[in-house]
Parts: C-alpha cells; structure tokens; sequence
C-alpha cells in the first residue's frame, strides 16, 4: 500500500469565480499525475483549496477525481474544517464517494489546544473509517503539533501517517529519529515544504508530500526515486533544477506560483479563490524560467 | 454616532450543538447588555463564534438582534470569511437585516499579504454599504497589520474605524499618536484585549471592544467612564477589581471562559462549538471567585 508512502502529488482545485470545481479541469491534473506515475494524490489539501470550499463542492470533486482515477492510483483527500462535526461530515463524504485515506489539518480561528486538538482528530478518524494521515501545518493553521501529540495519535485507531512541515535546522534525521521512538512501526512520517524534501528522503522519511507534484509529478517522481534508493549525488542534481521554482515558492507562496505554472502548461486558466490575488506578470516570466530548468 | 465609540460589548451567541442559533438566548445577552446602557453591540464577533456559523445561522442571528434592539443601541456585526464573496453576502446580509456597521477581520488560511488583505476590505465596504471597521486581530487570523496598510484602508469609503490587539509594550499613548497621525480625524481607533483597555482608555483611544462586556457590562462601562473622564485612580480601582478575570482570559482564552460565566449567571446553558471544549469543572471555581470580586 502507497497510500502514505513514496510520492503523494498534490493538484490545485479549478473552480470559477464563485468556488464552483471545474471538473474537467481537474481531471486533466489528476490524468497528468497519474501518467507520470506518483504513488498517491493527495486531493483538496492547501493547494487544493479545500478551505475555500463548500461541502457540496468538495463532494463533487471527490467523486470526480474518484471517477478519474478509476481505482489505479490511491486517493488522499482534505478534510480539514473549523467545526469538529463538519470535519466529520467531509470525512464521511470522501469515504462514500470512494477516497482512500484522509488528511486532516486543525484548521482553527480561536487558537486550539492540545486536547482540543486530540479529540478533533478522534472523533474524525472515528467518522472517516479510512487510515488518516495528521497535517501538520502550521503556517496555515496556527497550530504546532508537540512530539508528545503526535505520539499520542499515533495510537489511535485509523491515525496511520503525519505530514510534518520542514525541520527545524534541516534536522530531517535527528526529527525522524526522534518521532519513530515514539510512534507505532507502521506509522508513517512525510514531509512537505518541497524545497526540503530532497533532504528529507535522504535522511530516511517515508514520504514526499508535494506541491509541485500536482503539476510537475516527472521530475518530482525521478527525485523521490533517487533520494529514496540513497543516491545523494543524483537527487542533488534533481534538487538543484527545482531550484530556481523553490526560490519562487518561498517568495511568493506555492498556492499562488502553481496557478501560473497550471496556465503555462495549457492544463487551466484558473485563478486563487479570492482575497488571494493572481501573480504580476513579471512574476510569470521568472516561473516560465524556473520551469525551462525543469526540462 | 456611537457606533465606534466608547464600550463595544460583544456577547456569545448561543447555539445548539449543531450550530443553530438560540435566539432567544440571544436576546438575554442582548437586553442585559442594552439595560447597562453600553454604547454599541459587536455582535458575531470572534466571541459571537462567527467563524464557526453558516451564513444562514449568521442572518438569524443579526435578524434576531435588530428586533431586540429595536434600533435603541447601534449594532455592529462580524462579516468575516475565508472567501471575498462570501465575506461580500455576509455584509449585505447584515444592512438588509437592519445592522448600523460592520466589523471585518481577515480571516485566512493560505497567509495572505497586504495587497490581498486590501483589496479585500474594499470589495467588502463597498459591498456592505455600512460603516466599517478593521478588525486588526492577529491572534486569530494570522494577519498582522501595519500602519501603512491601516493608513491605506482609513481612506478607503465606508471604513471609519480600527480595532486593535494590545499595544506593544502597553505603549497605548505612542500607538495612538503614530495611528492618528496617519489616518483621517474622523477615524476611530480603539482597542481589544481586555486587560489592556484601562490603559488605552486612559491614553485617549476611542473605544474598548470588550469581551468581558458581553456579560459584565455593568462594571466595563463603569471602568470605561472612569477612563474617559481621565480618572486614573478610580479606573485604576475597577480595573483591578477585574484582575483576577482577566488572569483567567489569559489562562484559558476569553472565548471559553464566557461560556462558564453565562452558565453561572444563568443566562444560557451552552457549550463552546467543537473543537473547543468547554473548561474543566475546576476551572469554575476560580471564575466564580472572579465575579464575587466585581460585585
């Protein structure tokens, strides 16, 4: 099973303007993703845009994505929400339309706490029925898992994976050491923030949960690929061709370069759900460069 | 006008554990808020739980104020959310209900920067039709404003008012004169973090948006005359007789503790939306103990 393990590729959502999911579109990500042959998707997490969007819109997607994918290639999806009973909801909504595992992040408004936090995560595993991977993010949602929680998770019944932000001091080794003293031998440990995770794959973790996988699943696939059989001169080489893309990430936040890149590539002309803006277009030539590296 | 100015008590909304609102809870708060004379009502506020509402339980809520109030107290309303339009509905929603003003604070997920944060003010004031105020909460939208952008927004139509976090350092009287310099005579400035606002007040700030007020309004508006009339030592006094409270909002975040007051006060029996879980049975005592000091 390469549910939470490997290379877990993360499209962009299209929607209109008002947050409708443009289905076709979606396909065409997911198809591309599929062809280059990542181990998973990872369906509506932040770069898909699982916040900006309604319940009923998230279930449309889920299901054509589900309808795409036909079974070939495991499907992760978002269930992050505020409310602990709408987290449920989507948890049962992803598993009735045929998702595999979910991905929660604690989404929060009032800053949560470690036992709110526990409990939001129980009672959505619980809901779901699925293997569920924790989304520790903290950038998005204010919230930063202690070793100790995640540990605690790790325990609980369909908890099976984390997705950890990037390492403090690029410790990738020393963390992983660390969260596999204190969690089950099954239990996953991956990592997002792509400009880390040629570091990460190297010092053993178990997956790389990428943004630019949602459009660039090719070359992120040949660096999962030479990272993960341990050779340090090849995916160096890979790490440094998405450089000057991870310069662009950094800057201007992945969500907001990957809309450019999915109009570049021809896949959409879609733009972020507002308030967040599309790039300048001067931007849109330092991504056209970053991208020719990429070939 | 009173609207953005003096005592601003924002009340819980009452709901059901599903998030349906209890209106008639709602009117206790409200008439126990308008019988102390408070100059305006901050309803839906982040203690009104606006972010964990549909925006069909927010128009029962504003709906159910305007004819409690029967216009005898201006009633701001919260219209924060994630997406621009939806933000944009929820502002007409409240001037057709019969709102006096709007309270906006960037809610996000994906960090936005400044240029988002104002092009999403205006599309909002413009949509709204009301006055406006920014609501600067770092705390929980993982925004933070600069004087610039506050300055930038000030001379936006319909935006009229800032309601800040503590100032750094407790330096209300520096802040002030920076943000007044800055910004038009007609813009208010006020400030939010209840254990800050004796010495906001007494430094010449424009309004207190209180929590405590919510519930308390009879002792915060006490404590805001004082302050207004430049009274030191009796604001001082009251101040202080809210000490141990506001050592409590600090411990446990003032959301929760609101909960356990309007239990005790035996206003409504409610619970704080999940994920946040009500306080534990000890943490009782020690608000009971609170509130025996402001009788």
């Amino acid at each position: 099973m390469t549910l939470f393990r490997g290379l877990s590729a993360f499209p962009l959502t299209p929607t209109d303007a008002e947050g409708h999911v443009d289905t076709e579109g979606l396909a065409r990500f997911l198809e591309r993703i599929q062809r280059a042959g990542a181990d998973s998707i990872g369906l509506l997490g932040s770069t898909g845009g699982y916040a900006y969007l309604t319940r009923e819109e998230r279930k449309r997607a889920v299901q054509a994505a589900v309808e795409c994918i036909g079974g070939k290639t495991p499907l992760v999806v978002g269930v992050g929400a505020l409310r602990t009973d709408e987290a449920q909801a989507l948890a049962r909504d992803a598993k009735s339309a045929g998702a595999d595992g979910l991905l929660l992040a604690p989404m929060s408004y009032v800053p949560l706490n470690e036992d709110e936090v526990f409990q939001h995560f129980v009672a959505v595993a619980e809901a779901g029925e699925l293997p569920l991977c924790i989304y520790n993010n903290p950038s998005t949602t204010r919230f930063t898992f202690s070793d100790a929680l995640i540990a605690r998770l790790s325990e609980v019944s369909n908890i099976v994976a984390v997705k950890m932000p990037l390492a403090a001091n690029d410790d990738y080794a020393g963390e992983l050491a660390r969260l596999r003293s204190m969690t089950p031998d099954t239990f996953t440990i991956g990592y997002s923030g792509d400009w880390g995770a040629a570091d990460a794959l190297l010092a053993g973790c178990d997956t790389w949960y990428s943004v630019a996988a949602g459009l660039l699943a090719v070359p992120a696939l040949a660096l999962t690929r030479a990272a993960q059989s341990g050779d340090a001169v090849e995916s160096t080489r890979l790490n440094r061709a998405f450089g000057p893309l991870w310069t662009l990430f950094k800057h201007y936040g992945s969500f907001r370069v990957m809309f450019v890149i999915a109009d570049y590539l021809g896949l959409a002309h879609v733009q972020p759900p507002r308030p967040i803006l599309p790039l300048p277009e001067d931007a849109g030539d330092d991504i056209k460069q970053a991208l020719e590296k990429l070939k």
